[in-house]
């Protein structure tokens, strides 16, 4: 069966820097009127630097709602009608000084998609040459090289719990393995 | 060099039914003070059954933030205090009227640490028997069997998008080549 929802009622409830709420009523298939609350999001991008040795550059930082460093790889949100290519090269430069001679699109991911809108864009980085990092003024973070495999086994060990990471280290092996 | 975060102030702007939206000031360790949005989430568990045949039973079911339909694992809320083990046996029993003999804990994930407290417990099904599912009156989906194999060729090929479905999919799919 095709499932379908159709939008009734919809009210924005909360608009911030970073996200937009609102609190929506649809129609189902079946007549009934269901809530739903939706987070908007500008989306991001996510990219996986992996150098000729096969270490990954990543990046270790405090993030807030969890109060605990967690270890990652570079990402950035998307600006206004920004190009994820574009955006991760940008972002790229910004947090580790890394350029990437190629970018290989890894696909999508939607974070969360019983509440948000978040699309992440995940992108191999290879063919890496080395500039100087700029993240911005308040964007505390440590770069850090960590072979690939080693990154597969802390995926798989529970070390490394960020969704977009564990997504880009298991992919990116995968695609490596393959090419 | 360590980092961390110290909230200054921290007040509730909006109260959903599902999130909880907080506009906090933290302290860096540098001295300068940042504004966090913070999103709170009463996470959830998904689990990804595969029988003895590697067929993995999945879910189909319109998601209103992308107004699609996505193929995933079954997934849940964790009600308040509840044991995620317990939670994924009920959610995997409402939704596809499948019983577990085994559950192998592959981890947690953050689906968006940058905002988000939203955390997910992933389990591996295994030894599945078959019973009647008995989904929420408004929660519509289609059980599908689809072989892991194909799982793992439809993550890679942007087929799948939802991130603790990508996760669950290449966790298990490394997991059960090694045991």
């Amino acid at each position: 069966m095709k499932f379908t929802e159709k939008t009734i009622t919809s009210r924005v409830v909360y608009t911030g820097r970073i996200i937009t709420v609102k609190e929506d009523t649809a129609e189902l298939i079946n007549g009934k009127e269901v809530y739903r609350e939706v987070v908007d999001h500008p989306g991001g991008v996510t990219i996986i630097p992996v150098d000729s040795s096969g270490d990954v550059i990543t990046v270790r930082q405090f993030r807030y709602p969890f109060m605990q460093e967690t270890l990652e790889v570079p990402a950035g949100k998307l600006e206004y009608g920004e190009d994820p290519y574009e955006c991760a090269i940008r972002e790229l430069s910004e947090e580790t000084g890394v350029c990437a001679g190629r970018l290989i699109n890894l696909g999508c991911i939607y974070t969360s998609p019983g509440f948000s809108r978040e699309i992440l864009h995940i992108f191999l980085a290879l063919d890496l040459t080395y500039g100087c990092a700029h993240p911005d003024e308040n964007e505390l973070l440590n770069v850090e090289r960590i072979p690939l495999s080693r990154m597969v086994e802390m995926v798989m060990n529970d070390e490394i719990r960020d969704a977009k990471t564990v997504v880009a280290v298991l992919k990116a092996a995968r695609y490596l393995k393959n090419f």
